[in-house]
Order: C-alpha cells, then structure tokens, then sequence
C-alpha cells in the first residue's frame, strides 16, 4: 500500500469539522482505502461481491442442519435475485457474481459463471478432501475471477459463499493453520442442536486426525479440510491485493479464505476490511489475528456475502464525509 | 406496539431462505419495526434527523477542548450542508432538520428552525442550568418536532444535536438519574486530556452538588442539569413514539436524552432503536439500561445525528430483505 497517499489522507481527514478522530474507524477506513488505490479521496463506486459456490462430502457425516442439496437450490435462488446477498446488493447498488467451482449441480442456471473445478469434495473424515492439484485450480478460478472484476471496473469488492457443510471444512482448516483447539472455534454453523454440535466437533476432530494437515503449509491444510470455494475465496483475495483492490470479508467462512490467503502470501493482510462480526466463535479468533475490527455487530451468521454488502453502504459514507465535508479553516476556526 | 403485527413479521421473516435467525439484529429489528408502525412490511422510506442545538453556560469552568463559538460555527456548518450529518444524510438520501432550542447565535443562517427557549443555560456548577418551566418548553419544542416531522411525511427519525459542554450536562443528567458514580460515566468528549478529564469529573461533581437534582423527578433532573437540546431530544422521543414514529438514536448525548424520556414514559422505549457505540464511557451504560444492541460499532463520537444516520442503510437492508427475499416454500423445501 501506498503510505504518501495514506498520509495525505490522513491530514485532510485531520482538517474536516469534527473533533480529532471523532469519525473513528471510518476515518481509519479511508485512510487505509487511500493506500489502497493509490487516491487521496479513494473511489469505490463501483463495488461486486462474488459469491463462490461449492459442495463438501464431508456433510455425510450429519454435520449440517440443512441437505447438501440446499447448495444447488440456492445457486438458482442467487440467480433468481431472490436471496438476501442479491437483495441487498440490490438495495445498495452493487453487482453479484455467482461462481459455481464446485457444486454437485449438473445443470448450471443462467448467470451462473461455471469454473467447477470437481462435483463437490471427497468426506474429509474419511481422507483428503481434494488433491493438492485441485486446491491450486480453484485457487486460480479465485485468481481470475479478481482479474476480471478489475476488467469489468469493479473498484471494491467482497468475498461471499454458499456450501452447505463449509463451517465444518472452514473449522477445520482453522484448527489446522492456528493448531488452535477445535472446541474454542467450532460453531452451530446454520443450527445445530448441541448434541449435534458434538458430532460436528467430533467430526472435525477425526478429519484432522486421518489427514494430518501440515500446520506450515496452507496450501495442504486447504486441499485436506478445506473446500472449493474456500480455495476460491482465498484466490479472490490474493488476486485482488495484487491488483490493488480492496477486499471486503463477510463471515466465519470468508474470513477462513482470507486469513489463508494472508498465510500464503502476507502482502494481502493491508487489503482487507472487515465488515461485521458474525456468532461462529472462529470468526472472531481469526479477525483478531488479522487485527481487523467489523463495523457491524448484527449476530449475523448467513455467509453469501450478506454482512459484507451490508457495510458497503459504510464505506460509501465513510468517502462521502471525506469527500464532502468542511474543514475548520473554511469555517474560519 | 402492535404485538399481532409483530408476530405475522416474526413468522414472515422465519420463512425466508435463509437459517432461521441467521439474520440476527436485522431480523428483530424488522418485526420491532412491524410493531411500531403496524405494518408487516414496514416503510421506513423517508427519514430524517433532526439536529438539536443548545449552548451550555457551564463551558466556563473549561469543561470542553473546543470554544462554545463553536456551537454557532458548527450551525453555520449545518445550513451551508457540509457537516457530517449533512454529507452522510445527503449520500443515504435523508433529510436534515436544525433547530435552534438554545444558541446563543444571535443572527440565525437561512435554514435553522428558530424555537430558541434561551440563548444557552446558566452554568449548573453554580446553580440550575434552567428553570422547570424552561425546560419544559424546551421539552415541548421537541414533541412539535416529531408532529411537524410526521406531518411532512417522516417514518422514521433521528435525533441528533450540537452543543459544545454537552457532554458534561449530559453526564451529570445520568449521574442524577441513574445515582452511578460520575467516574464511570464521563469521557473525553470532544478529546480532553486526562488533566482536563479530572477537572470535567469535578466540575460535574460540584453541579450535582450544588443542585441536588432529584434522582426520581426526571424533570428536575433536566431543568438543573440537562441542556436545551437535550430537553428537546427528549421531547422528540416523547413525541414520535406518541405518533407511532420509530426513533434511531446517536452517540452518547441523544442516549442521555432518550433515556430520560423513557424515565418519563416508559412507553417511549419500544419505539428506539440504537444505531451505533460510541467511545463515551456513559453510552454502553445507558443503552444496557434500555437493553438496545447498536448495530454499528466504529468507535464514533462527534454526534450530530452523524451515527444513526450512518444506520439509515442498515435499516433500509434489513426492510429490504424482509420485502425481496425468496421463501424456502418457493424454492421447493
């Protein structure tokens, strides 16, 4: 990131009609999207959540409140508009990308972008969910889905998913890269009753147990517990830092991909914002490891990117009041 | 409230394609919204902030980092729209109201609301910073507020304020009410120094005691140690619950406000609805009191309106996705 510009920010933050600081975090947001983009007074109008969609053999093992098949019925929802990432989005003037790498769909729905990289993943519990091959293929799907956002004029975007089973992956992949104990990290997920919760604990416990995910090596632990779109998001992330695009985080599950993604390759860490603070347990764990701080504190644990289109809006109005704002000296103080 | 409105909401939203609850605050907050408008899918459209202004006799003793001038200049501020609340209301397509209840501005810039009571209180370290009758008029403007906003076609406010000392009157208010100890209530406000926090800390102190304000007459309380613009934020609440008009509260000032109108007529608490937290230590304590969860946690405290403003989007999210999302009977489960 561009310090200069970060500090040229910061004066003409300094300099606007309200006590030192007194915008807090939203100032810090536009400080730290000026280093960013490379602008003083950063643009983000044009702003995409791209949601990754896949499937995980590991839901089997009755670790989810919902069948897999819920998966496929919302790709058609997303591409209907009728779910809540499309209708916030909508609400706020921001486009979604639907991106199936690997669901158990056959027949795509239009506005589908197909990158299946395999029908959903093998069940962890019994041995790797993937191949290592397979993890770098949907990383670059993730990749080059960041590329061609920027292609399109996409100056911000945010990072959503749909795979029913994937707190169970995402908890584990955690567990995996912290070598945190599952039982601090492990959530209902979509809601599960707490025996069920043991199970799913249980669950995890075993996946690492029989694949012995290398602590040191992210690209392991995402290919043995991970998840397609997991990999996905972490591309996405990757991708965009390097095209200087911020990334906005939405829950437990993005922020999985995310933090991956930093541990592959740091220089992405400065490009992430978090937008709200979801009630999986893990989420926080992560967030505070990122040093990030949500905006939003709304008990919000639906993925999709929902709770990041949601701190869009945030954002806008951080820039405006950047943007729009008097300073003291025209105010003659 | 309406209580068969809210639960056709509850069951409503439990029937969108989405986990039960995963939502979280968005949720509660569209049926609490139901409930107080009366209707399922509540319209919330046209907003507004009303900016209550009111200068404090009390900035004698060297209570704030800024001049009291500055209550004028920030007026100005206001009317030329180049204010936080200005900027942000103009990006989320909402409205400003500035009322003048107690400047001491003289000459009032086009666009004030003059319903001046008096120009500033007296300073309440020496003796009641207005007389019952002052602030019951001041109380009264507010109430005229909200049925002027109503009647322009308002569904939902907010209540904002300008006031340089107002942290200190604001303090003392909850101090009296509350009989908490003032030194786990008072902040820096505007950025004092620890020094100059001492010396606030004492100075509240000294006007309790010199007032005696009693902790079970809200009105007393207001009159010896509120504030002009506090009075009439109170009589806002007082007046848009009455009307059925949802109340977004701000930082720790409209709290206070808020607070004591519920101490008025506890019928005044369904009806608010907490916006953001601010860094004052007093906020937290209050909204626990009113058992509100702020949406927005972004360390703010410049007031104004400026962080239930930054809410308006949230709201409008939450009202959308109750309106456009699919339910799980559509999508075939």
């Amino acid at each position: 990131v561009d310090v200069e510009v970060e500090e040229k920010a910061r004066k003409h933050v300094d300099n606007l009609t309200k006590p030192l600081g007194a915008l807090g975090q939203l100032e810090e947001i536009v400080v730290r999207l000026a280093g960013m983009t490379g602008e003083v007074v950063p643009s983000i109008r044009q702003k995409a959540t791209v949601v990754m969609c896949g499937d995980h053999g590991v839901t089997e093992e009755g670790v989810s409140a919902y069948p897999r098949e819920v998966t496929g019925m919302m790709i058609h929802n997303f591409c209907r508009g009728k779910a809540a990432v499309n209708v916030l989005s909508k609400q706020f003037g921001s486009r979604v990308w639907v991106v199936d790498v690997g669901s158990r769909l056959e027949e795509l729905p239009q506005g589908v972008i197909p990158c299946k990289i395999r029908a959903g993943t093998d069940n962890m519990a019994q041995g790797p969910a993937m191949t290592r091959k397979e993890a770098v293929e949907a990383l670059w799907a993730g990749v080059d889905m960041a590329c061609r956002m920027k292609e399109e004029g996409v100056q911000l975007l945010a990072v959503g998913e749909m795979g029913i089973g994937n707190t169970t992956a995402g908890t584990a992949l955690t567990a995996a890269l912290t070598e945190e104990p599952v039982a601090g990290l492990v959530g209902p997920g979509t809601g599960l009753d707490p025996e069920a919760l043991e199970r799913k604990r249980q669950v995890i416990e075993r996946s690492l147990a029989v694949n012995q995910p290398d602590p040191k090596d992210p690209l392991d632990a995402l290919a043995k517990v991970g998840g397609l779109e997991i990999a996905a998001m972490a591309g996405v992330a990757l991708g965009a830092s390097a095209l200087r695009l911020p990334v906005v985080i939405d829950g437990w599950i993005s922020t999985v991909a995310a933090w991956t993604a930093v541990r592959m390759a740091p220089r992405v860490q400065p490009y992430l914002i978090a937008s709200h603070l979801s009630t999986e347990p893990g989420h926080r764990v992560l967030l505070d490891r990122l040093r990030l701080n949500p905006l939003i504190r709304a008990d919000m644990r639906l993925g999709e990117g929902s709770g990041a289109v949601l701190a869009f809006p945030l954002l806008d109005g951080a820039v405006a009041a950047a943007e729009g704002m008097a300073t003291f000296a025209e105010l003659g103080l």
